[in-house]
């Protein structure tokens, strides 16, 4: 097992990383102060992989255990099942030092810190990511949140968890899809940070596509060293901390525009990165090797590269406007200037739709 | 006007209290950092009285303002309310640096608190009270939130505003009956902190009625000293802040048992602290004189001082149990050892049912 620490003050807290983590969930939420009642919201995939066991684990350390069964899906992470976790809550009572534990992937996790973060002002969470990207990115930092029918994570805030678990054998039971989707983010923190991460992967991607159990616990425990980092430097993402959008303003506008339904993240994610490379290299930040290996990385991994032919700039661009990510009409967006060296950079709606690759 | 600072390192912020206030807001906004957008969250009441003049003001300093308004009542500090800001903002394309402000009494406040906190994750705001008791309580120290229909305040963040802008000239439109409701939580502030306040509310009693505008600006500026200097010991309260519950852990139980809609907040407020006095003289921490002279200033002022006959004690324990000061199934009282001086104490339910007094 590795540990990482989150280094945020009195809002510190450490992730492992590791193998056969699951049963002992309840000696480590011990580790950081949690008693009493537990809630687990999670989904039905998980329920019937794994819920059972982690519920046996958390009753035999002596935890009081409720379960809150949320359907699957990005279309799911609103209000309404916000409402179904702040009801359970109630109905059993939770209190101030009650703890809710998010055991799931990224929809589960944003879901349940929102709660967490919002239920009494505020009660303990801890992050348990079942799928690889929230392994490597959403369960780490503290970015909580529910979409809106206008937009992704509208409405949220930052709220940092207790604990980070990650139990890297719960891959094998993760779709193929869904694990390569993962792989985007991971991707990403080379681009933005490290290089060496990169050319791992690149001379790697095989073992790593493989599930090789030494290889993903390591490449993990990287990307998360370097979340937490980029997120101790800037946690409300004030500037700095939107380097880990890198990829995400295309991205976010290509999942919203498809209505959630047709890309997974990670997919929307690896379209948006060989954009924001290309528009690197429009730019002249960036030279074409560095475009080429990224796209080159992407594609071997078996993420999609290109924006499909039915959807156009404009309509992309409009759906960028209404996010986070625009000021004053101009829209902020991550570029970089080589493997593991970004720049950011606003541009105008118009400069955007005519620096698109279709 | 008096100007009082809240310190809390980069969360810190001013409360001005001072006649004439309102029409230069825009500038108390400059002062502070605000630029661009701006969303008044108010109430019909306040529209028809000073919602003009305030927009007028703010688009005279260059800010480009909309108004959301929002039916009154605590009935209405909900989910529902709240997704009626966000749908706003949104449809405004509020950004990061956008603000919002809540003119109103403690529902808009606490209501617009929340939707600023939770907005992309946190934007601005600030707080424009224009009821006594939102201007020395609720719109001071960060806690916002909405209702369940379970409970009060069950789901909320602390999430402090930019600035708080409280004008004196709009108290004389109040209802005299609302008025007199904030009076509990200034006496308030006498009991648990501060017996120089306590004993001049005795003695400049008719004048404070009478709307004396420098004592109503002193009382007021007092009032927001004293929760400023707890709020900053405590602001997520952990422990000490919970000595602003005095009064509270039977009048919320009050307000929930009677729907909100028979007693004012501060009505139940003054109950519950005659009800906490006289606890505290059973349990043997004060002696009668304090109780005497909570009850007397109560009933002078006004408010209400007796649980009323139809409402039973099991009743009221019963929807303590669901609130935020419960733990391990015992309730946590605050107690009055003297005027100015308090002390915390936990009662099971059934030591809390023989000691109401009906």
């Amino acid at each position: 097992m590795r540990t990482i620490k989150v280094n945020l003050g009195e809002r510190s807290y450490p992730i492992h990383v590791g193998a056969g983590l699951l049963p002992r969930m309840g000696e480590f939420l011990q580790q950081v102060g949690c008693r009493g009642k537990i809630a687990i919201v999670t989904n039905p995939t998980i329920t019937a992989l794994y819920l059972k066991p982690v519920e046996g684990a958390l009753s035999r350390s002596g935890f009081k255990v409720t379960s809150v069964l949320l359907p699957d899906g990005e279309e799911h992470k609103n209000l309404n099942s916000l409402s179904v976790i702040y009801d359970r809550l109630i109905a059993e009572r939770f209190e101030r030092d009650s703890a809710i534990v998010a055991l799931g992937g990224g929809v589960i996790g944003d879901l349940t810190g929102f709660a967490a973060a919002t239920f009494l002002r505020g009660i303990p969470y801890v992050q348990v990511p079942t799928t690889l990207l929230a392994q490597v990115d959403s369960s780490v930092g503290g970015k909580t949140g529910v979409n809106h029918q206008e937009g992704k994570n509208l409405i949220g805030a930052f709220y940092q968890p207790r604990l980070v678990l990650i139990d890297v054998e719960v891959l094998p039971t993760l779709p193929r899809r869904e694990f390569v989707a993962g792989m985007a983010e991971v991707i990403k923190y080379g681009i933005i940070e490290d290089p060496h991460l990169f050319a791992f992967l690149e001379q790697n991607l095989a073992g790593f596509l493989a599930l090789s159990s030494e290889l993903v616990e390591e490449i993990i425990a990287t990307s998360c060293a370097i979340k937490a980092k980029v997120v101790e430097k800037d946690e409300r993402e004030e500037n700095y901390r939107s380097i880990l959008n890198f990829g995400h303003t295309v991205g976010h506008a290509l999942e919203a525009l498809t209505g959630y339904g047709r890309f997974l993240h990670g997919e929307a994610v690896a379209v948006g990165m060989v954009q924001a490379a290309s528009i690197s290299l429009s730019q002249g930040f960036c030279d074409e090797r560095s475009l080429g290996r990224i796209r080159q990385l992407i594609t071997a991994a078996g993420l999609p590269s290109e924006i499909p032919p039915d959807i156009k700039p404009p309509g992309l661009v409009k759906s960028m406007e209404v996010d986070k990510k625009s000021s004053g009409g101009r829209i902020k967006f991550v570029l970089c200037e080589a493997i593991g060296k970004t720049r950011f950079h606003w541009l105008s709606p118009e400069e955007i739709v005519s620096q698109l690759k279709a």
